[in-house]
C-alpha cells in the first residue's frame, strides 16, 4: 500500500454499545480501511475509532460514519464529562506513510465541504487545517461547548464555521475536522521514589519550560512498580524525536544520581517515525524506508 | 506475510546473460517470492540472485533454480577467478522475519536432501546447518575448487558430502547449502584524508582485534570525496548492531580530534535490525515490531 492515512474521529456516545459498534461498522466495509482500535468511556460519555488505510477510501468511510452518528446519536440528550460540540466531535487526519501533511489538510477540507453541504452540519477546521489562528486549537474552537455554541454560532460572526450553515445541526451539533501530525506517547522510567526528580526533569525537556520543541511532559510516580516516571507525548517528531529526548533526560537523571530503568513507546508508531529516528541517531541522513527488506514485499 | 526468509543462490555464470535469466526466471512464478535483485560479473564469471519470500515457496524455488543451472553451466568448462566447486555454487538461507535460524537450517537440510536425491549432486552443509566443524566456513568447504574436489570427494573420507553421491555431478559439481544470520553492510566516514585513523579506529571495533563480537572492519580512502571510511560487516546484528559501533567509532575519532561525517547503511535491512537498534539504543526492551502501524495494513 502507496499511501497510508490515519484518522481518529470522535463521536459522543460511550454508554450505548450497539451505537458505537454501527457507526464502527461503517467503516468495516471498505477493503483498504483497517479498523484498529474501537475504545469508549462512560463517564465521558464518548469513543474514538482509529482507522488506518487509503486516504481515498478514507473519505468515504469516515463520511458513512459521520452520517450513522447523525442519525443515532441526539446531542438535545447528551451529557458527559468531556468537552464536546457535536455528535461526531471531532476528526482528525494524520499521514502515517506516502502522503504530506498538506495532503491531510486537503482531506480535511474536502470532508468538511462535504459534510456541510450533504448533511447539513457547520464544520470547523483546527490544527494544520485551521484558516483562523483562534482555530488552531481544538480548546478554543469548542469553547463553551454544544450548548453555548448553539447560539453563538448564528449571532457571533467570529465563530461562523468553514463549511456548512451557521447553524446547529438539530441532533448532530457541529463538528471539528482537522489534520495534525502523529503523536508519541513515549516514557522514561527512573529508578528512585522521588517523584519531584521527575517532576524537574520533566521541566528540563518539555517545550513550554524552555526545554524541546513539539514536547509535552509530566512527572508521575508509580506506585506499584516502586518507580517514577517522565511521561511524555512528543507531538511532531521531526521536531524532536524519541532518542534526543532520551539522552537529555539520561544525562539530566544522571547529574541526579538517578538510573534510567527503561524507556517504553506507548501504542503504535508510524516507520517513518523509527527511520527518522535511525537517521539522527546514527547520522545517517540517506537512510530510506525502502532499504527496509519488508517493504519490498509489502509494497 | 508472516514468515520471510531470504535465500542469494551464487551461480558459476557470470557471462551468458539469457542462462542467468533463465536462472532467474525460474524463481520468479512464484507468487509469494520476490526476485530482489541480480547481480553478475564476468571476471568472477559468477552471478548472484536475492529472493526473498514465504519459506515453502522458496524451497521449490531454489530447487527449480538448481535444476536450470545444472543443466545450463557445464563445470568442465567454467573458468572464473572467484573459487566455486559447481554450477550452482552457494545456497545460504537467512531469517528476516517470523522464522527462526534453526528453521532455515532444517530449510538447508531439506533442500540438500532433495537436490541430492534427486539431481544426483553431493551437498556440503556449512555456516549454521554444518555438521561439522571444518565445515561451518565456506571457504574450507571449497578448498581446492571443483578441479581437486573432484578426485578427493572419491577418496577423502573427511569430504564426503552431507547429501547425495561421493562423486562430483559431471557437469554440475557439488553444492554448498547453509543458513546464516542476515549481514548489514555499515560505513562510518571520517572528516579526515589520514587513512591510518581510519585503519586504527577499524582495529578498536573489528572482532579480531578485540572488538565487539561479529564485527569485521577495515580502514580506507575514498579519494574521490577527499575522507576516509570505517567500512564494517555486522555479522550478526544481535551480538552487535549498528548504534554501539556508531558510537565507539565517535569516541574514538573525538580522541584523534577528527569528525565523524556521517554514516551509511548500504543495501537492504530488515525490520527487526531496526527494532534491535531501538530497543538497545532507547533501553526499550520490550519495543516489538508489531507495534509498527504499517505491520497491522501488511499483516
Amino acid at each position: 500500500m502507496d499511501m497510508i492515512v490515519e484518522c481518529v474521529p470522535n463521536f459522543s456516545e460511550g454508554r450505548r454499545p450497539e451505537v458505537i459498534k454501527k457507526i464502527a461498522a461503517a467503516a468495516s466495509r471498505y477493503k483498504r480501511i483497517k479498523v484498529l482500535d474501537v475504545e469508549w468511556d462512560r463517564d465521558h460519555n464518548r469513543s474514538l475509532v482509529t482507522l488506518v488505510g487509503d486516504p481515498k477510501q478514507m473519505l468515504d468511510a469516515v463520511f458513512r460514519m459521520i452520517r450513522v452518528a447523525t442519525r443515532l446519536i441526539d446531542m438535545e440528550k447528551h451529557l458527559g464529562e468531556h468537552p464536546r460540540i457535536g455528535a461526531t466531535d471531532v476528526v482528525p487526519f494524520i499521514p502515517v506513510s506516502g502522503l504530506t501533511m498538506d495532503q491531510c489538510v486537503r482531506m480535511a477540507k474536502t470532508l468538511g465541504r462535504w459534510v456541510g453541504r450533504e448533511l447539513k452540519i457547520p464544520v470547523y477546521l483546527y490544527e494544520a487545517a485551521a484558516t483562523r489562528s483562534d482555530r488552531v486549537n481544538l480548546a478554543d474552537v469548542r469553547q463553551g461547548q454544544y450548548e453555548s455554541l448553539k447560539e453563538e454560532i448564528k449571532t457571533n460572526p467570529q465563530r461562523k464555521p468553514d463549511f456548512g450553515p451557521a447553524r446547529m445541526h438539530p441532533t448532530a451539533g457541529a463538528i471539528v475536522i482537522g489534520a495534525r501530525k502523529f503523536l508519541i506517547a513515549y516514557n522514561v522510567n527512573l529508578d528512585t521514589k522521588n517523584v519531584d526528580i521527575a517532576k524537574k526533569i520533566a521541566r528540563t525537556v518539555r517545550e513550554k519550560d524552555g526545554g524541546f520543541l513539539a514536547v509535552k511532559a509530566m512527572g508521575f510516580e508509580i506506585k506499584d512498580k516502586g518507580y517514577t516516571q517522565v511521561s511524555m507525548n512528543l507531538c511532531d517528531y521531526e521536531k524532536t524525536n524519541m532518542g534526543e529526548v532520551f539522552e537529555k533526560i539520561k544525562e539530566e537523571a544522571k547529574k541526579r544520581r538517578v538510573k534510567v530503568i527503561n524507556s517504553e513507546i506507548y501504542g503504535l508508531v508510524p516507520l517513518e517515525v523509527l527511520v527518522d529516528l535511525i537517521q539522527k541517531s546514527l547520522q545517517s541522513p540517506d537512510f530510506k524506508k525502502e532499504q527496509i527488506l519488508e517493504t519490498k514485499i509489502w509494497e
